[in-house]
C-alpha cells in the first residue's frame, strides 16, 4: 500500500483525486501552508506540496480548492454515543457534516446493560463506519461496585479480552478514581492489560482535589482527563504528563476557563485535546459536533491552526494513532475538509479515506442502518406488569407524619442535596407533597426482570400536575427510573417502557403525552437524529406542560441513580448516600 | 509497579529518594515550575509538585536541590555508537556525564561486518546499560548492494526476526533513499515489517531535491530525517510529517542552520529533534554529548525548555516511549539531571533510574566491561600476508604514461571529485605522483580472507614522506582502506591490522608511528574513551608528521569506499562512479 502511495508521489501511477490550490493547514508546522495541492490514492494521501501535476492521469478526479483551507478531518478524543440516544451509524450520519471524521467512543452504557458482547456490537458497528470510529474499552461497570446492580459486570479478564480486538484503543475513561488511588485490583489489573497492550488508558478524575490523592490517581496511569473545569485544573494534568481534554457538549462547558491554560498562562497546548464526551441529538442537530468545538475555542483566543491542533494530531498521538490519522500528510488516511472560513470553522466538503462523504451540511452518501440483533433489544425486564400499588411507600406502623431523606435536584449541577422532609401519611402510606414539590421517584429493577421497585422522593423537578416520567437510560446501571405525582401514570409509564424496550415516556393523567423509544439496550434509538431530537424536544415540551421548569431536566432525571456523584441519589439497593458511599434508609 | 507508585504518591508507603525544592523543567507543560519535590520509588517517579514531605519515611534518602534546576536526561534521538570507537558500554561512561541518559543507536556499521549477530550483541551490550540505550535495527546492509560486497547482508527476513527482539525500536536510517522513492522490495518490504511491529521507520533522506523523489521517499513511510542541513530542509520534513532531526556531531553542524526554521519562520517545535549522529571519542571527552548540542541549541535563540524538549520529550514521542522516558512525571523512569545553569547546561548530578550516576562530570558508578565473544574479536582476514607487491599498478602493455582516474578529496566535505591524472609508468607499473599530491590507495578485502586487493588513486591528502595509513573502519562495508605514498608501508600497516584485529595504524619508512587498536568487529576498541582518544589524537599527530594537513583526514579517509556519495569512491568490486552508480575502470 505504502509502495502505491509512492508510485503515485513520484508520477508512475495517477492519483484517484487531487485537490487544486488549497491552504493547506498543517498541523505538523503550525503553518498555513498557501497554494498546496493533495493527491489521494487507496484512500490515503499520497502528495502533499506545492505541485500534484505529475500525479495527475486520465481517471484522476480533481477538485478545485480555489484557495480554501484544507484541514485535518476533525477527532472527538472521548464521547459516549449513547448520549445521542442512537446508533453510531446514525451519530455518524449527523456528525460528519460538521467534519468529524474520528471519534473515540466509549460504549459505557450499553456495557452496564449487555455487558461485553454490547461493546462487541459497538465495536462491530463502528468498524462498518466510513470514518474512524475507535472504541475505548469500559473500565467501569458497574461505576459503584456494592451499590448497585447493572445488567452486567465487565472484570479484568474482559478488558485484557476485548485489548485483541480489532477496534479498541484503549480504556475508556476510569472513573473510579478512589479505587485507582487505593490500588483497588480491579482498577489496577485493568490499567496493567491496557499498558501491556500498549493502548491508552482513558482518565476521569472528577474532584477538585489536587493533593495526594490526584497524585496518586496520576501514578496509577491514566493519561488524559477531561473531567477537570478550572485553568488550574488543566494546569495540574498537563504538568503531571496527562493530556488535558477540554470539553465541550450539550451540557458540558469546561473549554473557555481550562483553555486559559494556554491563552494567559502560556502553556505548550500541545498536550491540550479537544473533546465532547456527551452530546445530545438535538445538540447535534442545531448546533454541530467537533466543528462546534473548535470554532469556540478560536473565539477563547487560540490560534485557528493550534484549535485545529487539538482536535487532529494531538488527538492522534495521544492514541498512537499519528501514523493513520489527524493531519494532511503523506501516507495518513484522506480525511479532510475543504473550509471556506477557518476562524468561523464554515466546512464546505468533508472527505474521509479519500470520499466525498458530505457537502454544505448535508450528506453525500448513504450509510446503511446496522442491523442490532433481537438480543439487543429486548432488554427492558420487568417480571410482571407494575401496577399503582408498586410505588405505594408504606409508613411506619401508626405513624401520622414520616420523616423521610429526599434527593435535592439541583439546577445547572450534577450533584444532588441530601434533603429531608416531614411528610403526611394518609392510609398508611406516606403521601407526597406536591405544593412543598416532593413527588415520588422510583427505580425499577428492568435487567434480571425481579420486580424490585425501589421507591422514594425527591425534589427539585416542580411538577403541578398528575404525571409520571419514565427513563430506562438511567446512568451508570441503567434500569428505569420513574418520578411521577401519580402511582398510577408511574405504572403506567414504566409499562409502557418495558413494551417498546425501553426509552423515555411521560403520562399524564392516564395520556401518554411524549415518547422517545430507545429499543436498543433501552438506551437508543434505532431512527435517525432528526427525527429523535424532534421526539426528545416534544419530550421537553411535554415536561414543561406538567409543570417542569427545570433546565435540561431530563438530563437531572437520567442521572438521579448516579451512584458516584453526591449526595443521595437512588439505585436497586436503596438510597445511597454518595459522600459516604453507604445504602441508607428512606426513613429519617 | 504502578501499585508501588500509588502507593508511595499517596503517602502509604515511603519513596527510595526525594529530591525537594528545585525548578521543575516542565517539558509536557512547557514551564519551569519552582518549589518542586520529586519521590522516586522502584527507578521511576511517584510523585513530582509542591510537596513531597508524605513521601518520606525513614529510610528515604533527601536529596536538597535548593533551587536547582530538575531536567529530565537527555536523549540522544540517532546515533552510531561505532563512531566513537568505542563499545557501547564505554560510549555511556563516557556521555552519562554529560547528561545522556538514553540513546537510539543504529549499529550499523557492526552489521556490516558481523550480520544480524553483530547487531545482536550490541542490543545485548545495550541492554545491560544503567541508562536507556534502544536499538535500531540497521536497514541497509549492505549500502550499496551490487556496488560492494561487505561482511554481511541483512535481509527483509532479518528485519522482521530483530522487531521481535525486546530492545529494538525500530528501523535505523533507510539510507538507500532512492531505492525507497523507487519501490525497491528490500526497502519497501524492511519499511512495512517495522510498521507492522508498530515501530519507527527513520529516515535519511541525504539530497537537495525537494521534487518528486523526496516526497516518493516520505510516502514511502520513513518517520524522521537528520540528513537536512537547510532551514528549507526542516522545513519541508516537518510539513510532511517526519520529524526534523537536528544534527550536531563530531564533524557535522545541522543545528544552527535549521532551528532557524522555528527561530524565524516560527514553525511548532515539537516536531524537531536534537541528536548527533556521530561522535568521536575526543568530541566526547572533551566537549560532551547532548548537553554539548542542548547548549548549541540555546545559543540560537530557542527558550532553554524548548531546547529541552527537542532532547527529551520530542524523541520520546517519536519513538512511542512517552510512557517510560523523556519527562519528570509519574510513572516514567526516573532519569533526570540536577542542573545549576540552565542556558549553559551545567549538569551537576545525573540520575537514571532513580539512581546516581554522575555528580560534578566524573561517573558515580562502575559500569562493567560486556564482554564481547571471540567471534567478534577476529574479523580482519586477509587470507595471506601482504607484501608491497600486493599494491602494484601495472600499466598498460607498452605505455610510458597511463591516464587514470583519481579519487580527490575534498576537505571538509563528504563528496569527492573524479579527477584525472597523467602518471608516469616505471618498470612497467603506474607511478605515484607526490609532487602533485597523488598517491596511492587500496581496498584490501578482509571479511573474507580472499586476498582481494583493489588499487587505485588518491588525490588530497597531501602526504610528503614515505607513509601509509590502514583502518578498518572503512564505511559501510568496513574492508581495510590503505592510503599511502610507500607500497612497503602500505603492506606493513594493513598486516599489522591483522594482527590486532582491526584499528587505524600509521607506517612511515617501516616504522609505526600510531595505532588505535579496535578489535571488536575492527571497528571499536575495547579500551577507555579518554585512552582511545588519546591515541587518536596521537594518530591525527602521526598523520601531520607525514605531511597530511587536512583537516579530518582520518575521517575522510575511513569514507573514501562510501559508494552511496559522489562522485568517485573505491570499494571490493573496483572503482565505483556513485554519479552512475557503476563500476568504472581505473584507466581512462
Amino acid at each position: 500500500m505504502a509502495t502505491e502511495l509512492v508510485d503515485v508521489a513520484t508520477g508512475r501511477k495517477p492519483a484517484d483525486l487531487v485537490v487544486r490550490g488549497g491552504r493547506w493547514v498543517n498541523v505538523y508546522s503550525g503553518e498555513i501552508v498557501p497554494d498546496t495541492d493533495i493527491a489521494i490514492s487507496g484512500g490515503r494521501f499520497a502528495y502533499c506540496g506545492p505541485d500534484a501535476s505529475h500525479t495527475i492521469g486520465e481517471r484522476t478526479k480533481v477538485v478545485e480548492a480555489q484557495g480554501r483551507y484544507l484541514v485535518p478531518g476533525l477527532c472527538d478524543a472521548h464521547m459516549h454515543v449513547e448520549s445521542g440516544m442512537v446508533t453510531v451509524t446514525e451519530f455518524c450520519r449527523a456528525v460528519i457534516p460538521h467534519g468529524t471524521t474520528s471519534m473515540f467512543i466509549d460504549p459505557h452504557e450499553i456495557a452496564n446493560v449487555l455487558g461485553l458482547p454490547g461493546v462487541r456490537l459497538m465495536h462491530d458497528e463502528a468498524l462498518a463506519m466510513p470514518i474512524n470510529v475507535h472504541v475505548q474499552m469500559p473500565s467501569c461497570v458497574p461505576s459503584a461496585p456494592g451499590l448497585e446492580n447493572p445488567g452486567a459486570v465487565l472484570t479484568v479478564k474482559d478488558v485484557e479480552e476485548a485489548m485483541g480486538w480489532e477496534n479498541i484503543i484503549g480504556l475508556g475513561e476510569v472513573m473510579n478514581f478512589p479505587g485507582v488511588a487505593a490500588n483497588d485490583p480491579v482498577m489496577a489489573g485493568e490499567i496493567a492489560a491496557t499498558m501491556r497492550a500498549g493502548r491508552t488508558v482513558g482518565g476521569h478524575y472528577a474532584s477538585p482535589d489536587l493533593g495526594p490523592a490526584f497524585h496518586g490517581y496520576v501514578a496509577g496511569g491514566p493519561e488524559d482527563d477531561h473531567e477537570g473545569t478550572r485553568a488550574e485544573d488543566a494546569i495540574a494534568r498537563v504538568r503531571q504528563g496527562m493530556r488535558a481534554m477540554l470539553r465541550l457538549g450539550s451540557a458540558w462547558y469546561d473549554v473557555a476557563a481550562q483553555v486559559k491554560a494556554v491563552t494567559e498562562s502560556g502553556l505548550d497546548p500541545r498536550n491540550f485535546i479537544l473533546c465532547t464526551d456527551d452530546s445530545h441529538s438535538g445538540t447535534l442537530v442545531e448546533e454541530g459536533h467537533m466543528d462546534r468545538v473548535v470554532r469556540h475555542a478560536i473565539r477563547q483566543g487560540l490560534k485557528p491552526v493550534t484549535a485545529i491542533q487539538m482536535a487532529t494530531l494531538n488527538t492522534a498521538q495521544h492514541f498512537r494513532l499519528e501514523r493513520e490519522l489527524g493531519s494532511i500528510a503523506p501516507g495518513r488516511l484522506a480525511d479532510f475538509l475543504i473550509v471556506s472560513d477557518l476562524a468561523e470553522m464554515v466546512i464546505d466538503d468533508v472527505y474521509a479515506r479519500g470520499v466525498l462523504l458530505a457537502s454544505k451540511g448535508r450528506l453525500a452518501i448513504d450509510i446503511p442502518a446496522y442491523d442490532y440483533p433481537a438480543s439487543a433489544k429486548n432488554t427492558v425486564r420487568l417480571g410482571k406488569t407494575l401496577a399503582a400499588a408498586d410505588f405505594d411507600i408504606a409508613a411506619p406502623a401508626g405513624a401520622n407524619e414520616a420523616r423521610v431523606r429526599v434527593i435535592g435536584v439541583i439546577e445547572n449541577q450534577a450533584p444532588t442535596r441530601a434533603l429531608e422532609a416531614d411528610l403526611a401519611v394518609e392510609n398508611g402510606q406516606v403521601a407526597m407533597d406536591r405544593a412543598n414539590d416532593v413527588c415520588q421517584i422510583a427505580l425499577v429493577e428492568r435487567h434480571r426482570g425481579t420486580g424490585g421497585v425501589t421507591n422514594a422522593f425527591v425534589s427539585g423537578f416542580g411538577y403541578t400536575q398528575d404525571c409520571a416520567i419514565a427513563s430506562s437510560v438511567a446512568h451508570d446501571s441503567h434500569h428505569i427510573i420513574v418520578v411521577g405525582t401519580n402511582k398510577q401514570d408511574m405504572a403506567l409509564a414504566a409499562n409502557r417502557l418495558a413494551e417498546v424496550g425501553g426509552g423515555v415516556v411521560l403520562y399524564s393523567k392516564g395520556r401518554e403525552l411524549a415518547l422517545v423509544e430507545m429499543p436498543i439496550a433501552g438506551l437508543m434509538s434505532d431512527e435517525r437524529a432528526e427525527i429523535v431530537a424532534a421526539k426528545a424536544h416534544r419530550l421537553v415540551e411535554a415536561m414543561r406542560s406538567v409543570g417542569c421548569t427545570l433546565n435540561n431536566a431530563y438530563m437531572q432525571h437520567s442521572l438521579l441513580a448516579l451512584v458516584v456523584i453526591p449526595e443521595l441519589r437512588i439505585s436497586d439497593i436503596g438510597l445511597v448516600d454518595v459522600r459516604t458511599f453507604e445504602k441508607v434508609e428512606l426513613f429519617v
